[in-house]
């Protein structure tokens, strides 16, 4: 297969977007990437969501998009695995790119969450997890995941505030992204004090979802004269379980291992050579979880990183540099999206106040579910 | 990209299947599949669906049919594209085969639509349509279809009664289809007083929706043993405008004829090569529309086919050869991987009664929304 680089990005703010409908906010991310890439036709188009036929009533959002961003004839197709939408939807335009089926595709992630009551959202939501099984139990998405936090306090002896770190730089590093939802800083007393969602995450703890679209251009790197030329390195994507009590440990993202591991395979890396992690920080519990899984810390010992300042922008492991989910936001289907963008913005320097010096391979990682889907892309200059 | 080939195909009996979920009619198509090639294991899963977060709570049914089957840490996810979701989702698959990146892939399709009351799953069905101009006026799909039939019918000069040989030669094949739905013959008379559904489209122009799942194998041509080897030669994705009213040319297929274009040449064939043609019956106007956009008539001359007895398996151009969206059913996501496990089936020769002589070139056209997404394959006998 050929190699493919990223030759345009764009992106709107992660907000309630009220003014805007989910074909506006789609489009002004589309055509935010075309301008950047220098491009006015592109010859396929994928797009990640996972809730616009629950929330805005239109399914199809292939046609939908290719129509409205004037691709018109182009193939084009959605695909969705619940917050992984993003990144799957980038892996399939890959294939299509690297086989030379295609010469050009534009990669739309986006998520419009606001036109639906909260109540409504959050049951929209739970469609990621196992209806029969998890769902049947009326358990929301927050509540799986504080089973887990929960679990994994117990297990290895941490305390709730030892999460603090996680959110901290998350929120300072969104100061200086427009496009983040969150633009105010927090402190350790702070993020302990926040009102409780389901113990034990807080609000603190947890992302803000949003209405918001991110977009992506690929082509052959052949083809690039742009510098850096941004490769994409390496592309893999695997699977647990879907519902969590059914994994033999639920504190081990298996995906997340699988799919990492095979990344720094592909492209000739270990975690050390990573300058730069966007990780899937939906909740504080799952940035720990990652770091662990994808070769960063020991088990049971990811929240260390966070405690020992290793994450932020200086750290040795610099994660959510550009607020991540927790501040950035988390419009889920345009999430995968959203990481990779950003990782472009690092590896082509363009990320001022939270710029990670010198960086030139960059990771994203986007999780479905309460880690069901995992895909890891790594990003380097050429 | 290597040659690939369809080892196994699994499909269930298309019906309301008030006994079994969504869950486990997937399940029961894939592992009638991986029974028919005679696998234990696939390397990736690739799942097309349209309603199943509308009717039943459940998204992400990559992983969510990975982990039911036990294709556990494998790749994983699902394709939306309206009614063309199960073509999407092979086309997916197919790319990750050819390119090498994957080395067999099991493609689901499946739906599961009684689980709700009809006003919502008509509902549920309008997110194909354009939500903010179509959908927003209340018209239903069969509204639009109907629409465009009317005008067929006023700019070509056919009658209502013109079109029935659509649906009496898909009734006909269907009597020996044990998967179909229908199992009832009709008649011109039958046809013509029918109840109406939206004038002029009425009952028995229009295919019965249902539950039902229908799934293939593919894997690189060179490893299979088995013959026939079916051949997967060509495959081809076009869209036109998401809205109908959008069109220059409403009564013209432009996503049908471009992909079948692209398909006629990659696989070196003309249409008079085609010994079998599933093609997208949803309403028997679009059948009509299909035979013409893909080559098969002049532009107006569609319904001239089944008129002069061209249609039936001993035709010139055998269409829904084992009862199409019709009679077989139309359970929507997976309707594209029913016409593909037909299209296996008439040049395996297993067809029996409604067998095409000697058929050993199939194609297979899938449509999503009012003709707003088309994929079209064609398959081949080595």
């Amino acid at each position: 297969m050929r190699r493919v680089a990223i030759l345009g990005i764009g992106q709107t703010k992660v907000d309630e977007q009220w003014d805007k409908s989910l074909r506006e906010i789609g489009g002004e991310a589309a055509f935010d990437a075309m301008q950047d890439a220098g491009m006015e036709k592109v010859d396929a188009l994928y797009v990640g969501n996972m809730l616009s036929s629950m929330v805005s009533g239109q399914n199809q959002l292939g046609v939908f998009f290719s129509d409205w961003i004037g691709l018109w004839k182009q193939e084009a197709v959605k695909i969705e695995a619940a917050c992984a939408s993003g990144a799957a939807a980038f892996r399939a335009a890959l294939l299509a790119v690297a086989s030379s089926e295609t010469d050009s595709a534009l990669v739309v992630g986006v998520e419009k969450m606001s036109d639906k009551p909260g109540s409504e959202v959050t049951a929209a939501l739970a469609t990621a997890a196992d209806a029969d099984y998890e769902g049947e139990q009326g358990i929301s998405f927050v509540g799986l995941n504080a089973l887990v936090m929960r679990r994994y306090m117990h297990e290895f002896g941490w305390k709730h505030k030892d999460f603090a770190p996680f959110s901290i730089n998350a929120h300072a590093n969104a100061m200086h992204n427009p496009c983040a939802r969150l633009h105010n800083k927090i402190s350790a007393e702070e993020f302990e004090k926040s009102a409780m969602v389901a113990t034990p995450i807080n609000i603190m703890d947890s992302s803000p979802v949003g209405d918001g679209a991110a977009a992506v251009i690929i082509v052959p790197a052949e083809k690039v004269m742009r510098q850096p030329k941004i490769l994409v390195s390496a592309s893999a994507a695997a699977t647990d379980t879907i519902a969590v009590h059914s994994r033999k440990d639920p504190l081990f993202l298996q995906a997340a291992y699988l799919s990492s591991r095979r990344a720094y395979e592909m492209a000739g890396v270990t975690p050390e050579d990573i300058d730069v992690f966007e990780l899937h920080d939906a909740f504080s519990i799952m940035a720990a979880l990652s770091l662990e899984a994808s070769g960063f810390a020991e088990r049971g010992r990811g929240v260390r990183l966070g405690l020992d300042n290793e994450i932020s922008p200086q750290g040795r492991v610099p994660v959510c540099t550009r607020g991540g989910l927790k501040a950035r936001g988390h419009p889920v289907g345009a999430t995968g999206i959203y990481q990779i963008v950003e990782v472009v913005q690092q590896l082509r320097g363009e990320c001022g106040k939270t710029q990670v010096d010198g960086a030139k391979i960059g990771m994203a990682q986007n999780i479905g579910g309460s880690g069901a889907t995992i895909l890891t892309h790594i990003l380097q200059n050429d």
